[in-house]
């Protein structure tokens, strides 16, 4: 039990962090505390001096305390990867335990602060639009539920979904884009249609555990190529690997705001890739589900924008820019374009059609463009609030490079930490995040965690990355 | 071109076949069809005559001419498969090629008669009643449209079909119940959680094509097992080939309505065949689509009802009893529950939840057991006039084994007729047929057809059948 002056303080600091009281704002006079909290004058006094000593407020002769206005509070960014070192050899993936072990203990817990899980609150996506489409769509074609479902996708969508690609400078037909069961699907089918069980595919280290999975479940092996938290995946390790491994029967990269890293590739070095890739007769599986999700407002372009010769498979979804209720992905298949729509044919079928007009509808809209405007301030925002706050709570050696875009940042706790240990310390408080060793086949991140900032930096979201600084520094429990 | 009164006497057939003309019927008088059609009193009389002489009308002394009571002109039933006789070796499927130059030559032709797709007409199913069930759950749940999806199956869906699954015989926990992209995705996951490319799965011969897709695409190998039009796969058959052929994987069985065969197994054969797979302890897989449409009112039981093991898993969906236009399945996994969840997760994610919302919404209501009863007598009609338009106007030698349920028959045409020809040349003329190469790995029924009864029986339809039947006797063009 806390001693009531720090109790005090601890509720004035959270008011500051949350912005409730804003750099310069004033504070409550003494008296004033005194009377609000029923406190002696001494804990009041002594509340604001605990405030002071952290840098909180400042004292201004005879017109009582204020907020400081406070440079942020800045993390060393994580080291790049050395990229002329030998690579772990390509291995089987093995991260089904890890991450069902993930699963089955978030379920147990009831999750007050989900920071695990890479969307936003369901008001940052355009609800109300999309169930006015909806319900247009639905009274509209209520034939569609009962018919059979033609093959492809609908032409609605993939004219939409074409216009918008062009966006990111990639210019396919409607007729290239094939919908699918979000980007999970498209990338099972993109690395079905390349690879076969027993084959090495190259990936980004860290990289998302979705893929990871995909690469098990398929048998296949994955060789983790140095990646860099600001340059994303590098070419020469790439080059190298290429050289050293024979038989790469494909590369999978998120050239746009990595998962989980949030890296951004240059477009001169999505080039390189895209060149070297095709000189050496390996597809690239290019996953851009986040591209739409940079700051400001110039929009990131795919590595498919360099693809000549349709050795690009391009994998992308609606999940995290319009609507994290719809399942709807899609793929430009480029040189596999044929064999990926019967793979699809025969996975699961055409998707359902109306979610897809639905959508198709929204994503016409100029609207969209603004909601995607809205969302990319939103996010930049709840992520500089994060970062702050892991900044001020996490015990000195942490380590963060700020991503340009997106809801997630990659952290690195001081050596020995056990992002597993955070995660099941943190879990029965009510706290959810993503441990590093899911980022991985190797144990190369069991010191990182990925935290979500999809959600709104409220107070009580700062008091929790307060108690998780805590637990990361192993003061809790 | 056919002679005036020829044209004259097949405009009365087809209101005779069509019924429009009933039974017993009287037929307008010779000068009513002199008027009626401004033609000659000797063509009235020789379209009376060939009519008469087709057995189609009777002249009654001094009332004229009536549509004669016809006793069904029955067709041979389909010999029943030697079940001693070595089988082919299990071989590699290749079906692709032939699946994607069926789905590439219709994308050409518009359709008028489409008898190739399994599934009833939109008017056959509750387009109202989902339409609004629909509607109401996106106004009360529009947040789905843009929270992320939680694991599983929506609990009302599986609380739905749990219930639905007791009709069957099948006892299983709504939380056992796996939510799917239709039966296909099922399908796919059951074969991928316990076998692996390379491996040899039992099929029924003939089988449906999106099987032996499913069995290509996995690198798996399909071993196909006689199978009676009549009663199903053969036990004894299967039960041979365990003992001559090592390390089959898995089983794959329709008990309920085979598709194409329409077969169903009595309740001792599907007792038998779960009790054999579980003492070879080979993992039964049970596609139960058709389950549901067998004439009469009581529902057949699942070969699942009488697993004890856990061996059996039960594959299923609404799209041809319930809603066409949602991809809805769902499995059950037995042992395999956990395998099988896990691998959705990976491949696909969990399904869109509104969609299912409404499709519970409706499968809880009595009125869903009304359309079930309407269904099954429609799908019965259509059955018996299709069945005797084909015996009526296909040439001598065909057989045909009239199933108990469901939509489809299976038809066998004189030896030497090419399933592939009587396709290709039906559909420049706007018809649809399914040719029997696409049931199985073999040529073994390379002179079958499988044509779908789904669609209302019109004057057209009966039209199109004896033009498909001139195509078969090789009359056309």
């Amino acid at each position: 039990m806390e001693p009531l002056y720090q109790r005090l303080a601890d509720h004035y600091r959270q008011a500051i962090r949350s912005g409730v009281l804003a750099p310069t704002a004033r504070m409550p006079s003494v008296r004033n505390l005194v009377k609000l909290h029923q406190v002696s004058l001494s804990t009041a006094l002594q509340a604001c001096r605990r405030l002071e000593d952290d840098g909180l407020i400042e004292a201004r002769p005879r017109s009582g305390y204020f907020v400081v206005k406070r440079k942020r509070a800045t993390l060393p960014p994580i080291d790049e990867p050395e990229t002329g070192k030998i690579l772990d050899p390509a291995s089987y993936v093995g991260i089904h335990d890890r991450v069902s072990d993930f699963i089955a203990k978030c379920e147990i817990h009831p999750t007050k602060f989900n920071f695990a899980t890479a969307v936003a609150t369901p008001d940052a996506y355009p609800t109300e639009a999309l169930k006015q489409s909806m319900l247009r769509m639905v009274r509209r074609h209520p034939q569609l539920l009962t018919s059979s479902v033609p093959h492809g996708g609908h032409p609605c969508l993939q004219a939409a979904l074409a216009r918008r690609a062009l966006d990111s400078g990639v210019n396919a037909a409607p007729d290239d884009i094939l919908v699918t069961h979000g980007c999970i699907e498209a990338l099972n089918l993109a690395l079905r249609a390349v690879a076969s069980p027993g084959d090495t595919i190259a990936v980004e280290s860290p990289a998302y555990f979705g893929l990871l999975q995909i690469l098990e479940s398929l048998g296949m092996r994955a060789l983790e190529i140095p990646t860099s938290p600001h340059t994303g995946i590098s070419i020469e390790a790439l080059d190298l690997a290429f050289q050293t491994h024979a038989g790469i029967k494909a590369v999978v990269a998120v050239p746009n705001l990595h998962n989980p890293l949030g890296s951004i590739m240059s477009d001169a070095d999505k080039a390189r890739l895209v060149a070297l890739c095709e000189q050496q007769r390996v597809p690239l599986i290019e996953d851009d589900t986040y591209g739409a999700l940079a700051d400001g407002d110039e929009r990131l372009r795919a590595a498919k924008a360099w693809d000549r010769e349709g050795n690009v498979i391009y994998c992308a979804s609606l999940h995290k820019t319009l609507a994290p209720g719809s399942r709807l992905g899609w793929l430009i298949g480029g040189r596999w374009k044929a064999r990926i729509a019967m793979m699809k044919f025969v996975q699961s079928r055409p998707n359902e059609p109306l979610m897809q007009l639905a959508v198709a509808d929204v994503l016409g809209a100029k609207a969209y463009d603004r909601h995607l405007v809205r969302l990319r301030g939103r996010l930049k925002a709840q992520r500089e609030r994060m970062a702050q706050a892991i900044a001020d709570y996490f015990p000195p050696g942490t380590r963060l490079s700020m991503p340009r875009g997106g809801m997630l940042l990659w952290v690195e706790m001081p050596d020995g930490r056990s992002s597993r240990q955070v995660f099941e310390t943190a879990l029965p408080l009510g706290i959810r995040v993503a441990p590093g060793r899911m980022f991985s086949n190797s144990d190369r991140y069991e010191h990182f965690l990925r935290v979500s900032c999809g959600a709104d930096f409220t107070a009580d979201v700062d008091a929790a990355v307060r108690m998780l600084g805590r637990i990361v520094a192993g003061k809790l429990p």
